[in-house]
């Protein structure tokens, strides 16, 4: 197992010279995309990586964000290119161009929406899984797959979810939650959904989920073609969770009008506000309802690892299904969402299709032996990028309890920051803090909440263009309010402290 | 322009350190995932890049794949690791156990199912969007949106499709497929589908496609809940392509029976054989039949630019929804995929879904302006990795006319194979070459069929299992073949040379 490229196997590599068809007097010059000068590849190649290591050691020198002008946009205006470039040519114009004009969420003081930030093994990780143009998920007896099942091993282990789930990495939690609706549906439809298609099924089916729940909830309900009706958006508390009295009340209703309550959708970490729905309560009733369910953890259910948080998400484990990202609060780079299912069988059952040109699972030979599960028999990629290996190696580099202190560190964050917000009196917390989610606006006494909502958005605008921070707006009871989320490592408390003080510099300036 | 980092509108870098709040005595100490020291993992980085240079260049000096022993699927099977280890040894790591375990797809003689073989500029520009991070899909005034147009703009030219067409890139074509036949049903099926429903529809609606096509057709129209019985597989000519006059006879049963024909889905290079159905007279009969017109053109597609060849996917650029990858015949490493859509409204009314934390396209300032589309809007995932930049940077290196001659060289290649089959009385070719895969077995006088599908899938194995190649498998008109696509930039004719020489031994033994 130590030497990497055993040659004991290898055929003899310059066969055929003498065959008189290859040395036929017609035959064209080959040609590949390699480099013709591997050295000079190389020399880029070096160049490249020390940039980006100096771009990512660096990153608190430069401003978060800023605005590609208009000759940016219409830079990337041209036709396809017909003749080759030198390759250090295209790589000033990604300089000159792209790089510039990055989203910023690596930046220590990017907030906006939910986003990650990078690491950088997570980055030597994704040269290597290009370097083989490496596949995972199909083929057996090669390692990417079981570091893939590794992988979703190590998330239900940390989770707290039963290791003979089934189970697998996506490109993100939109995907997830597609295909974990799209197994709850085929699994408890009472009839062959795959089969028959749901004009056929006896009853309308219905959904549940709060009015907090992110769009990819209602995404997922059309694109499985339940149709948007059939989601029931549950109100939700004044701790913005499901409430659970509506809910009862909702189902009620609907069995009363015949309809089949199918699945509801829990929510760990609400995009607005971070907040949690009560997840017992809802496995609880679930298993009243037999309804599938569902749960959307698309950050929040990192929170299981973090020291002292855990009963944030308890419950979370009872999920018949469980979508998650990677690439927010496990900070790796995009893509990588993960979908665990209770039951492996069902999950199968709902995606696998193997045509002949795909056999597989017989025999011991070969890419197509009997092995681990074939992971494209569990959702509908066939072929798939290993999203795997950068989770793996920064897992290993960092271990998972630095990973729990590190989400701690964004709830404590989160904290702090709701702590000045209370002490200053030009901002005004929305509500209190639940998880990592700070949503603040600034206020002045008897200005109207129409005048502050286009001030708070104006402030938003002045914060991201000056490259000071980037937080986004979030509507909370109608009134527009700055939205901090915290899923960045590279964040200090220090940053927070700036990000006060510049909204109120700003807000004092535009008021 | 071309300052990389101008430090204009920087904020002042060390605020705060004064604030009360700050500077607490209980305040824990802040971690990150960043290096601990950076000259270490720089090196890392660079023994990394040159270990993978090292091993794109030298893909010839080893076997195409070997059998990953039982010992390294158990290495994988541990629990997470709690405590860090050194970045060094997590490398060592993946060398022992996962580089020589690959699928082995980069390798010049792998030809199984259709893979792709991936690009040195490509593994550059997954380094470089790994280290910012970078997302593509959302935000305004971000170059990585510009980017993504222009790649758009580009296939839609080289495929000779509208330029005013709308798309996105996915990925891989079973998520273009999925998401092109979506766009077909929310269009097509004459009522408001997103909101009520597949079971509220006035009409079951049925989908054509040929006994050729591939599984995610299936999987998509599964997914979609149309079920997979309102599929028709329409039978195949002795080309293996889809009979005309039996998908009319089809519809025309359908409609009788007051069925609503939906979507005719034409192929543009099935995997067994990479037969292309006549897509101009699909197009005539979908235009009459008031069809949507989606064609699968995996890899097939990609015809279109190879001098000499356009006329094979002649009516292509008629489809209403056209699906490809670029991970494949463009040699891309995965995952890139694409979906273009000729008109673009329909596309976005598909998907499109704006909660208020998503509001974007108001103003000319911040990261939610008015600027190109958000093509989340056009999709089912919002977080997109920047799966663009690979295929920005490579075909600006290599310019398009090469990556024409690239594909035509392979067109050639497989007609060379398939003429070296065609001289070998011990090999017997399954069908003409229509495109760049070729079918052939080993074959015996008086051996019985099932006897011989058992040596080539022997063969097969052997072949696999001595490093030598990778061919698949494919099962047609009852028969097993040796399946060799050629979408391999590396491959040459001398390698073509060493399988047929390879697999006559082996035969010879085994036989």
């Amino acid at each position: 197992m130590h030497g990497v490229f055993p040659v004991g196997n290898s055929p003899h590599d310059h066969p055929g010279r003498g065959h008189p068809m290859s040395t036929q007097k017609e035959a064209p010059p080959e040609e590949t995309l390699d480099p013709e000068d591997w050295e000079s590849m190389r020399a880029l190649g070096h160049r490249i990586l020390d940039d980006a290591m100096d771009y990512l050691e660096t990153l608190r020198d430069r401003p978060v964000w800023q605005h590609a002008p208009p000759e940016i946009k219409s830079h990337f205006e041209g036709p396809a290119p017909s003749d080759p470039e030198p390759p250090g040519k295209v790589y000033q114009e990604y300089l000159d161009t792209i790089l510039p004009y990055q989203v910023g969420n690596s930046h220590p003081r990017f907030w906006g929406w939910v986003a990650g930030s990078g690491t950088v093994m997570g980055m030597l990780a994704e040269t290597l899984a290009a370097s083989t143009d490496a596949v995972s998920g199909a083929f057996s007896y090669q390692s990417n797959n079981y570091v893939e099942m590794q992988v979703l091993d190590w998330c239900k282990e940390l989770l707290g979810y039963p290791r003979d789930a089934g189970g697998l990495l996506t490109s993100g939690c939109s995907a997830s939650n597609l295909i974990g609706m799209a197994v709850a549906r085929n699994t408890r439809a009472g009839f062959d959904v795959r089969g028959r298609g749901l004009r056929n099924a006896p009853h309308q089916m219905t959904i549940y989920c709060s009015d907090e729940a992110h769009s990819s909830i209602q995404k997922a309900v059309e694109l499985l073609g339940f149709g948007s009706d059939a989601l029931r958006r549950v109100p939700v508390s004044e701790s913005m969770q499901m409430d659970l009295k509506s809910l009862k009340a909702i189902i009620g209703k609907d069995r009363e009008d015949g309809l089949l309550p199918l699945c509801i959708v829990g929510g760990a970490g609400t995009t607005n506000t971070g907040a949690i729905d009560d997840l017992n309560s809802l496995a609880d009733i679930c298993a009243k309802e037999r309804c599938w369910f569902h749960v959307d953890g698309a950050f929040g259910a990192w929170a299981a690892i973090a020291p002292g948080y855990r009963h944030l998400v308890a419950g979370m484990e009872r999920a018949d299904s469980l979508a998650f990202d990677l690439h927010k609060w496990m900070y790796l780079q995009y893509p990588i969402g993960c979908l665990l299912v209770r039951n492996p069988d069902q999950h199968r059952q709902a995606f696998s299709l193997t045509p002949a040109y795909l056999a597989h699972g017989e025999g011991d030979r070969g890419l197509t032996g009997i092995d681990v599960p074939w992971l494209a028999d569990y959702g509908f990629e066939l072929s798939r990028g290993f999203h795997a290996l950068k989770a793996w190696m920064t897992l290993k580099e960092q271990g998972a309890a630095k990973y729990g202190r590190l989400i701690r560190q964004n709830i404590r964050q989160a904290q702090y920051l709701a702590a000045l917000v209370e002490a200053a009196p030009e901002l005004e917390l929305a509500l209190p803090v639940s998880l990592n989610i700070v949503n603040f606006r600034y206020i002045r006494p008897g200005t109207p909440n129409s005048r502050l909502d286009h001030l708070n958005k104006q402030i938003e605008c002045e914060l991201q263009e000056q490259g000071v921070a980037v937080p986004s707006i979030v509507t909370l009871r109608g009134r527009k309010y700055l939205h901090v989320a915290v899923t960045n490592h590279r964040s200090r408390r220090d940053d927070f402290d700036l990000l006060v003080q510049e909204v109120i510099r700003i807000g004092g300036e535009l008021a």
